[in-house]
């Protein structure tokens, strides 16, 4: 059974901060082997590699190659169903159509003192993409980081795949090649990490890398970090659904599952001022596990992590949902508008009853790469703009610095930093020589 | 000697990327240490505050009190010359001004499927800044780091430094006053991170921690990122100057030397068409160096890691200050605005004669926290968007759905994730039962 909180009880803080402060995730301490393979793959390049493909997913790459070839990707695509193919291209240009509009704009302009002042945004040169390997195949997630880059305008997108037992599901090649990967390589783990941070021969070096990965994926991601740029660290996955009374307990259940299939660390958490409608959707929950293919995974996420939360009314409701920082927010209620523009804290606001958080995994156009475990806090879903970077520009003419160099100058003194000092002094006492 | 290129040279492309290749700092070991020393804070708070501030700073906190008292940054802020204190505030207000147009807009839009998307900035909650201690004292980063988060409307805004033998040098103290941190605490070191982030009795914990700091805070930072947000790893600064022959020899020089008296570590670059330039700024340099307080600093970084860069014309000029991805770059030429619009990788570029980059260190306006050490290649400087996330956001109604949701469904039947599609198809099919 989720755990059931209710704001009544005088309980409720302790009980909520417990709630708030347990891990979904046992994490293991892979600092070291991680290292210790990063080491090697920038020691013996495509040689580590190989050897360490052997050992993990026990595919032989010198004799099937790193590099996934153009044919391959041509035959992957060809092989996926023209509906499949169809889906896949609506939702690509969905999301392609609204990164659109999150391309920044540069900006110069002149101030009073005559100092001119600006930003110039350019894109990353190349782009590694990590996609998880084994059973499940997430060709959406290519989507989600791959269109985000080339909205970006980047040269260059590079995607990782480990091939265990030699496969790599053919969707995931499909939607690479629908989405303008420019490179696939058949590598996984702390080691495809590791080449695309300092490159190998087969591999060249990105500048960025970005996509979701196990615990050794997540560190070596950690490690290599400032050497290259990366996404966010990913962890399990939440939703937590703010309804009230006039809500639909079963559309409400679905969604609950939906979140509680992917992974059994996922969270779904429901937070309503309606006992009732608490009673009805838990009853539903129980009854739509018995028809879902991943009964077992949803079950024991549900069991483990869920959480049905009664408060005494839905303005209480945004306070607990900050707190929470929840990667997805869904708001099944009267005034769902209104509630939704009093969140800080959430990776995405789903808002309205015919909006089930699987259209944002799909198709509604914004990207489904969310800040999770309560990172929404402090971090935003992935965009146009993690693929892109702002130069500042700086430009005084002689009478500009006059103005300013001043108080330049004594700062620097103050800092002790007389050489800077000295290369504003040396401008504005040009006249009288230096 | 700085090291001597040349383009022309058949050895350029080797030397050339040995030059990018090489180590300016010498990386520590610290992951276990630090890994030992969060774990501490974490299992007794201020307790292990008190003592490894003991252990590192020579300072007893259990006596001194961990946190700065009002009191004290008023003495702080008021020790100070008056001069002092109005070119803080001269700084302040102009970074003030320019950040305040970094503050990103919301949108909502309805696109042509009758699908509602949008985003929602806000602020971070919480964030703290750590700022080094010791002998050199930099009030203006005290600002870079905290005037942006005020600007971002960030509620909590917490300052640590460390104090060696008790000492926090005033001037950093008044400029937390002036900058508007809310809390400053007397502890560094890698402790200083993790209580940050994890809380202590006396240091609630922060959303962000932004700031530069030695190896253990480097090491600390990334490794608590994802339980709070981190801003870059910074490493040693640098400087690229690209002059032609119509740039004044002794102002390259004093710049070069602004950059060079940072740190040993530190980098400047000459790169010039002009054979005449290049040894009228060496020589430059050579005298200036006599007079220069940290001269022993200056010489080092100049000797080991400085560089004149001898290019055919300019235009080749941008392609290798691209591979170069200067912290700072100077354009000191005619067309420099035209070569500034050519360059794609640097942090900030300071364009013309009459704008040092110490200018943009102090009084600019933009922001002198800037990607080091080749990062500009895929990271920005600090901005109000770093204490900022967006929220996103999507509504459809029964129509809406209808028009999207066949595609969602077909998805999530290949990525196998039936209860994802059953929470679309639930409401298409509302009419016709689940």
């Amino acid at each position: 059974m989720p755990i059931r909180l209710d704001t009544e009880h005088s309980d409720f803080p302790a009980r909520f901060a417990t709630f708030l402060g347990s891990k979904r995730e046992t994490s293991v301490d892979v600092q070291d082997q991680v290292s210790a393979i990063i080491a090697d793959v920038r020691a013996r390049g495509d040689e580590a590699l190989i050897d360490l493909s052997r050992t993990f997913d026990r595919v032989d790459l010198a004799a099937l190659g790193i590099k996934v070839t153009d044919a391959e990707l041509d035959a992957a695509l060809a092989s996926i169903p023209a509906e499949t193919r169809a889906a896949l291209e609506f939702a690509k240009a969905r999301i392609e159509a609204h990164h659109a509009r999150q391309r920044p704009t540069d900006e110069t302009y002149t101030d009073a003192a005559g100092v001119t002042l600006g930003h110039r945004w350019t894109s990353v040169d190349a782009v590694g993409l990590y996609v998880p390997g084994g059973t499940a195949a997430y060709p959406s997630s290519v989507l989600m980081n791959a269109v985000p880059a080339q909205v970006a305008g980047v040269p260059r997108i590079v995607m990782v795949v480990p091939a265990p037992d030699g496969q790599i599901a053919p969707l995931v090649l499909a939607a690479a090649r629908l989405a303008g990967v420019n490179e696939v390589y058949r590598v996984g783990g702390a080691q495809a990490v590791a080449a695309l941070a300092y490159g190998t021969a087969t591999i060249p070096a990105v500048d960025k890398i970005v996509g979701p990965g196990n615990a050794y994926v997540a560190q070596a991601k950690r490690q290599v970090f400032g050497q290259v740029g990366i996404d966010m660290v990913a962890g399990p996955s939440e939703v937590l659904i703010l309804a009230d009374a006039t809500a639909n307990a079963d559309w409400i259940a679905a969604d609950l599952l939906a979140q509680a299939e992917h992974d059994t660390a996922a969270q779904s958490i429901l937070v309503t001022d309606s006992d009732d409608l608490a009673a009805r959707v838990v009853a539903a929950v129980d009854s739509m596990l018995d028809t879902l293919p991943r009964a077992e995974i949803a079950r024991a996420s549900w069991r483990d992590h869920g959480a049905v939360i009664k408060v005494r009314d839905l303005d209480e409701a945004p306070a607990l949902v900050d707190r929470v920082a929840p990667e997805h927010l869904e708001i099944q209620a009267q005034n769902a508008d209104r509630l939704a523009a009093r969140i800080r804290h959430a990776g995405a606001i789903f808002i309205g009853a015919y909006t089930p958080e699987a259209i944002g995994d799909y198709v509604g156009g914004t990207n489904h790469v969310l800040p999770t475990a309560r990172s929404a806090r402090f971090s935003s879903g992935l965009s146009v703009l993690d693929f892109m970077k702002r130069t500042s520009i700086l430009k005084l003419d002689a009478d500009a610095l006059g103005k300013v160099g001043t108080a330049a100058v004594r700062l620097a003194e103050v800092e002790r930093l007389q050489a800077h000092g000295r290369s504003v002094s040396i401008r504005t006492n040009a006249g009288g020589g230096q």
